[in-house]
């Protein structure tokens, strides 16, 4: 059976050179191959098997997710690799783990806002993991609202130290809200914390700050005194993220040297890397599944040419190439601003912060909505865990609350959008509201589009979007300037200001016009409602939007292909490359521990009595 | 701490009686009780207790399950209790249980569609439990082609019986195609199954039918000679559906008599319990929940009182009361279309069933959606096993795909709407689509609302989701009439043809003011499209629909108490009924098995000797 290629006729129908979009897939050639490299490494190493992960108990689950962090580590030591290679090597092995934090976080956070000195203390140690560091910001009560946050750190001068405190009121119900919750990393493996908390000086508060706070003896790992810490307990799906601790902390006057407080900072995730992976399982199974449409006993239709499936499927995978290149767009600039902010520049702060936060939002939010709509796409077989759907989902899903809730964050660039236009007439909009600049003529113009095919023209599309942001962002000022106080306009519009907000982010993405034109389907009513399109337009983009469904078809596999994920990464039997799925889901189903005897343990306790019509006299 | 309740606020702010509302929600005073005292036996009882569920290893889960099932049984036998009693008793006790096929599917099948003969014979066998029966109707290559089934069920006339038999072709992926895949209760309970295959007479094909074959000895519980049967493994989430034996089933020329042949039949399920409970939850814990607007040192604002969240939760609370209703009225439904059979008319048959295909797919789907929408609403602790919430999005969404797929059912409605449309002129379309009698109004009817209280006006509404429906009916009828071939035209158009269909189911639903404005404003873009609204009309339903959202604020909470929920069945910490949320959270974190130590299981073997730097020689 090993070597058959039962997708190999659509990958002959392919019409691009999938090396090349491998390489541009990528980012360059030299990623591609140490990526490769690495995930050979780690599917070859009977450590990093995935199969078993869902089946564990939740001790289990954690210690096998400790030994392969340790296992990974060993490897990163003896084979020196380069961070580079580390850092693809974490993502390969592909489960949530305490490392996450401490290399994604912990370290990041002291290298970007540690003081010199600062650094050359605790980076080292935590580059060689003396220590192990988390990132703990969330209370149990207090997570959107870091500025609510209850824990102090008040300074002691005569000491010259800290203290941290989670206040401690008479009501045992509101004193455990300022407990911390969530922070990964912190049940169980941390030694150190990252903690945010209140500073007091002198009795007065000085704002938000981070302290690195130790939780644990270095020598037998226990929690120091005055200080409680646990994990939270499951979460969402089987393996998923309960591999990870997530933790509860509490601090009872815990003290630090004045020298271990630093600053905020954020962070923005890669959303296509989790859409590739739905996109890449459904389509590849879409080729594979067979059902209706047979003709005089032929085979039955591949269900990838249904309309209706291609019509669900092509704009999620439309939707990952553009996130893939929103993903290297969003490194250009952040690389931008931190030149600017070295220069005194802090004019593109505001514009790049709303531009960060609206598209982690939107490409979050799709993303969780695309692995699941992939899911559904594989029919009944999606629902089992050996199609990797569940689990990718269960592990996803969190991203559309942490590092900012979705529409928490949404108000973030609604605020930005509406001062942008509140200011046109004295400030020039820059960056990605640079369109804004151009407002009256927006305001006016009307599509031009004649024809499906003028739907091909990027200028139309990018057109289309333009106005419509810039027509619903002006909208919502017009309706803001009625209101005596507008903190409670904005309240009151709020749910009209994030949908404006939703239309200037996917302005961004407006990369891909398969995905544009969907978008577009999807949201005509905003575009016929500001009178930009007429019905007869909006039904053209829908006609080409079928023609391109058609080009896309011969290439779908080889698109897919292009993400260059090994079977092991994929972790799906549905997704496999050589589409050899049916005899693979057989053998898969005989590894379930119900299946180690023929009569299931419990029969005769539970279910032999019942037959036997003896339940009275049975002991359950 | 117990006694006290948190919401009590919120529940005197109510405008109606909850406790007729709950009457009403429950259907009649009688249901009400008795739903109320079956609620209580199980909640009360040690044995349904169900927290711990997500916790326990397949083997260990499936064994409880069995408890459950055989506890229950007891209580029914010993209780005396009627039909309708235990029907309540099963739906509280909140399992995917073997049961649920027995009850569900297997007797109603016999029921419904055996012999006088055939039904003397099963069902006292089946009532007593004395057999455990399942329904198999799906095969791991064969989900919603049921006319495509390969297993075949041979009359050998000598011998008076059927063999039953999957093909077993030279090449071992096509012939596992073959096998049953999926079946609930197969995999280790059942005895018996409904076997649908291919029924063989004369070596010529008579179609599908259904076939009563005893799978395991009623002695042992072994598999019968020529029977190999398992469980197919590990499905989405923790507890979940993995507490069912969905199975895998390979016949090898099975013998069974002549009288036992079936015919097929079909159920619906009813959406508005998942949903209501997912609404149930997050209504209260946004009511709880404070995050943001402190003024002066007092309390947050409840996240209830934003707008988005808003927003987001009440179309959803709307909703819930909508498909509850729309429940009602498939079981009257049901009825009509029993007694109109048994007078021999069969006029309204077709359109009864696109009726129910197209509401099973509307409701399920939007209630998937909708429970995962609840869980974002409650920010970070909606991703908690304990807020309730991902237990009930695992065990709901295959609802989406089992008993029909829901792209495949919109399709079937799409065929029933075209064909009513193209016979217009000559019949009278009956039922649910009597709406197209007045086509040419429908046609010509522009909106005539022209302020935001004529949006209030029921007339105002339906007319406009009539108007749409009609009109993108009649617009896929005529691209259709362009197509030589009808079926290849049917499948270019099948994405435009199921949003036609969604909005003619969605008409039905248009029972509540809330979710039918919500839906208006969710599609603005097909009533711009069709000419029926002007962009100011769209605007004004949207200032409504914030109007209502204001309306329904102060009765959010009871409107969520007249579900009538017990804290057992809710099973979520976040929805508890007195909105004593943090220090019942806390307490259940402290149950993860993972803070049975304070150093974790794994520790010394796997991130003590990362610390002391000693992993070289370590034991990995
Ligand atoms: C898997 C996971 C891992 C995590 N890891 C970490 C970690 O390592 N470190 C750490 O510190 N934290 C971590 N967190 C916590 C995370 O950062 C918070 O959950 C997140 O900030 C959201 O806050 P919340 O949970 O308090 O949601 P809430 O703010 O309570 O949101 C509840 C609801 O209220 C709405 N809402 C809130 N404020 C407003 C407003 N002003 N206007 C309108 N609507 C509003 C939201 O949209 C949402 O619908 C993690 C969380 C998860 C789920
Ligand atoms: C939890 C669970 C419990 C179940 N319990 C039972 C049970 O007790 N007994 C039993 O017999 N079965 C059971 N099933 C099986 C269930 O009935 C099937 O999964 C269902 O019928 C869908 O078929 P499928 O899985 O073959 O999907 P497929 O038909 O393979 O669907 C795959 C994709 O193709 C698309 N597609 C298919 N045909 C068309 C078409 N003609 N036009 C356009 N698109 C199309 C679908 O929309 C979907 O996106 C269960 C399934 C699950 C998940
Ligand atoms: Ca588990």
């Amino acid at each position: 059976m090993e070597g058959v290629d039962y997708l190999i006729d659509e990958r002959k129908k392919a019409q691009f050179d999938v090396e090349a979009m491998k390489v541009a897939w990528a980012g360059s050639r030299e990623t591609l191959e140490v990526s490769n490299r690495m995930a050979k490494l780690v599917a070859n190493d009977p450590v990093f098997e995935k199969f078993t992960r869902p089946m564990l108990g939740r001790k289990e689950l954690f210690k096998n997710t400790l030994r392969k962090a340790a296992h990974g580590w060993k490897l990163i030591v003896d084979l020196r690799l380069t961070e580079e290679e580390a850092k693809w090597l974490r993502l390969y092995i592909d489960e949530p783990a305490y490392t996450d934090l401490h290399w994604g976080m912990f370290i990041p956070a002291i290298e970007g806002q540690g003081t010199e000195e600062q650094k050359k203390k605790w980076l080292p140690l935590a580059q060689k993991m003396k220590i192990i560091g988390c990132y703990a910001q969330t209370e149990l009560g207090h997570g959107s609202n870091v500025q609510g946050l209850e824990t102090t750190a008040t300074f002691d001068p005569q000491a010259d130290e800290f203290v941290i405190h989670s206040p401690t009121l008479t009501s045992s119900k509101v004193s455990k809200m300022f407990m911390r919750w969530w922070p990964g990393g912190l049940g169980k493996a941390s030694t150190h914390a990252l903690v945010y908390a209140r500073l007091i000086v002198g009795g007065e508060f000085h704002g938000v700050h981070g302290f690195i706070v130790q939780l644990r003896s270095l020598e037998d790992h226990s929690p120091l005194p005055g200080i409680t810490v646990g994990d939270i307990g499951l979460k969402f799906g089987n393996g998923a993220y309960n591999t990870m601790d997530n933790g509860v902390l509490r601090f009872d006057h815990v003290r630090i040297p004045r020298n271990q407080m630093l600053m905020r900072q954020t962070i923005v995730a890669d959303a296509s890397k989790a859409l590739s992976r739905a996109v890449c399982i459904a389509t590849r199974y879409s080729a594979v599944r067979r059902q209706f449409g047979s003709r005089n006993g032929g085979p039955e239709t591949q269900v990838i040419d249904y309309k209706t499936q291609q019509s669900r499927l092509f704009p999620l995978l439309a939707s990952a190439y553009a996130f893939r290149f929103v993903g290297e767009w969003l490194k250009w600039l952040y690389t931008d601003v931190k030149q600017r902010l070295e220069a005194n520049d802090f004019s593109t702060l505001p514009e790049a912060h709303a531009c960060t936060a609206g598209l982690k939002s939107l490409t979050t939010t799709a993303t969780a909505d695309g692995i699941e709509e992939c899911r559904k796409l594989c029919g009944g077989h999606g629902y089992l865990v050996s199609s990797g759907l569940p689990e990718l989902f269960a592990v996803y899903i969190p991203a559309c609350t942490y590092e900012g809730d979705n529409v928490v964050l949404l108000l973030q660039v609604a605020r930005f959008l509406v001062k942008t236009v509140s200011e046109l007439g004295y400030k020039q909009p820059v960056g990605t509201t640079a369109y804004m600049g151009r407002m009256a003529a927006l305001m006016q113009n009307n599509c031009a589009v004649r024809t499906a095919e003028d739907w091909l023209n990027p200028g139309a599309i990018v057109e289309a979007f333009e106005v419509r942001a810039a027509r619903m962002s002006v909208a919502c000022g017009q309706r803001l300037a009625k209101f005596e106080n507008p903190e409670e306009g904005f309240a009151e519009l709020a749910s009209d200001l994030v949908e404006a907000s939703v239309a200037h982010c996917q302005l961004i993405v407006i990369l891909c016009y398969v995905y544009a034109l969907f978008l577009l389907h999807k949201h005509q009513g905003d575009f016929l409602a500001i009178g930009y399109l007429t019905p007869k337009q909006a039904l053209l983009a829908n006609d080409q939007l079928r023609t391109l469904y058609s080009k896309v078809r011969p290439n779908a596999i080889v698109l897919v292909d292009s993400f260059n994920y090994t079977d092991h990464y994929l972790g799906s039997i549905l997704g496999r490359y050589d589409g050899n799925v049916y005899p693979k889901l057989y053998d898969a189903a005989w590894q379930d521990p119900l299946n180690d005897s023929d009569v299931a343990d419990g029969f005769h306790q539970y279910v032999q009595p019942i037959l036997k019509q003896k339940l009275h006299s049975a002991k359950l």
